[in-house]
């Protein structure tokens, strides 16, 4: 028994650090991660009429954007804190940050305050391969990876592991970002192979995921690229002005996506008409939808990163942490004997005299 | 110097506990924090314009709600959780808990996250007395307080301290709450009037402050108790359903509010038609609008609770933070070496072979 599931009568906030995080990797290990992980965001989506969907609150300037991104059911509440500042790099920061709350909706509780920048890779990556097990062949082995940055490794291992990718075609830009990749994939079974190009890293590809950071309309995908059997994971066009896939390659074959009214914002299919046809995913899941109909078939997931998923996530990991002990207590919330006493949370005398106001400009 | 002043290239965020805002107090004096927070919210109620105001998003469920008040200027954003559980003291928690975070509109950095119960309890008397200083009668001496909950010994001291209150008449349908606040009371200077109704502690005084709790249309303040010259100060009418004050009295001089947009679906001007005239209390500090003009004339401060109020408190908590040295780190975001090896932060060798999914479902 530890702070985690001792009985309180107190509030106990637990935290996660981007250490804990990576403790509790450790300790699972990253492939049953994932596979939680996965798991965790296939039921949640099999629940989908149970949630909340609150659209997300941005706060845009002049370098990047600040969003926060609640969603609720019934009995849990959470919410992610995310930035988006493409020049954060040049300062030694990440281009993204994230963390957030899992909170008690019946008492307003906040019962976990966690990271959710390592996390948030760990979902967006769990995502991809759920949709992908609706949507590419089966037999698929060969992945062209386009795009080599903070995302990547997680991409390829959750494929690897998960989906049965034993080779993987590497392009970006920036010959150090694959460099960075090949390094950190060096002690695993998988068959890396660097391309000049993006259309070099297609070639032969069953599935092309792209995660590439430039805030752009790039085409990194272009129809002559893909061919019939492909599935393509987008994942990097995921807001107002990114996009990675030429709009003909989404009309190659079904498009899916997360939340249709989100997606058609921030989504590569914000190119498209309004009435461009997409599925939505817990749709496939359930059986209300069709994923693949067969192996020539091109299929897209138009990945954008939806609250539901870091709700899966914080909950996968608030159960991990609680199974395995790991995080701390935050003291974030007063701890009142009378609730209806929080000035007792002062903790001190109230002095007799009052101090003359005109101290305050002392303070600031 | 400490944590909270040392240059680092990493990300520090600074953790502010009750705790912590109870030793800032201690060590700073309450009437001086409370001198120091009308400065901070009179200075950015000053800038008004600069301001991003954001609505607020609010997660409605059975017993409550919880909600994101984001704010923005040019170069700071911050946000508060709050939830609102009027059930929750039957199970001795608080009705209301908070807690928020402060972040560089610049890079997106997260620079504090803090508690807000304690300091919303101080930074909502702070605004009152902000209020007060413009629209009560300089020789204000004898306050009502009705209701004498959490909030109450707030109030008190912010007016005694700010505004030359010496007497309190009081009054609370829960005879132990005002037992509770005359104990908390008891080593100032204060004179403590135990009243037996509204009515009765109306009855002489020069601002009546209302700060009951009850989530009903309930009507504390009626027009035979208010008599020419007073200020009402009404603090518990601040949720769709919840008022205080009678139609009546809104109508025996003019009315404030700090957001007019929000104050029409909160405040007690929620059962006033859509065009009744209301003055943005901004408007009065910076001279653009008259407050009290004068000595009989009947003041209403409708409070609610902006998140301008939060930014200000965010600021003005992170300044005595910084020049006290109080507060913790709080490792909320990866320390990254090269930000654009994100996967580094899992800090473990990645095993070879992948795993079976199949191990999953023992992680549930």
């Amino acid at each position: 028994m530890n702070f985690l599931t001792r009985p309180s009568a107190h509030i106990q906030t637990a935290f996660l650090s981007p250490q804990h995080v990576a403790e509790i990797v450790q300790t699972r290990g990253l492939a049953q991660v994932f596979a939680g992980m996965v798991e965790a965001i296939r039921s949640d989506f099999l629940r989908w009429s149970e949630f909340d969907k609150t659209a997300r609150v941005a706060s845009h300037s002049a370098n990047g954007v600040i969003e926060l991104m609640p969603i609720a059911d019934a009995k849990t509440y959470t919410f992610k804190y995310v930035n988006g500042h493409p020049s954060n790099t040049l300062r030694g920061l990440s281009t993204v940050m994230a963390f957030g709350v899992l909170a008690d909706v019946d008492t307003g509780t906040p019962l976990l305050v966690s990271e959710l920048t390592l996390t948030t890779a760990l979902r967006t990556a769990a995502t991809s391969v759920m949709a992908a097990q609706s949507l590419a062949r089966p037999n698929s082995r060969v992945m062209a990876l386009i795009g080599n940055g903070s995302q990547s490794e997680f991409q390829a291992l959750a494929f690897h592991y998960l989906m049965g990718i034993e080779e993987l075609r590497l392009y970006d830009v920036d010959a150090s970002a694959t460099e960075k990749l090949m390094r950190n994939l060096a002690g695993t079974s998988l068959r890396l192979v660097k391309c000049s190009s993006a259309a070099d890293a297609a070639r032969g590809a069953d599935i092309i995921t792209t995660v590439t950071a430039d805030k752009t309309q790039a085409t990194i995908i272009t129809p002559d690229m893909v061919v019939p059997g492909m599935h393509i994971n987008g994942v990097g066009g995921d807001c107002p002005g990114k996009t990675e896939l030429h709009a003909d390659v989404l009309r190659m074959g079904p498009v899916f996506v997360e939340y249709a009214p989100q997606s058609r914002v921030e989504g590569d299919v914000q190119q498209m008409p309004a009435d461009f046809p997409v599925t939505e995913l817990w749709q496939v899941l359930n059986g209300s939808a069709t994923g693949r109909t067969s192996d020539d078939q091109v299929t897209v997931f138009d990945s954008v990163g939806f609250a539901l998923e870091d709700f899966s996530a914080l909950r996968f990991m608030r159960e991990q942490s609680i199974a395995l002990g790991i995080g701390e207590p935050l003291p974030l919330i007063p701890a009142l004997a009378d609730p209806k006493n929080l000035f007792s949370a002062l903790g001190a005398p109230v002095p007799a005299l009052a101090v003359q106001p005109s101290m305050a400009p002392a303070l600031a």
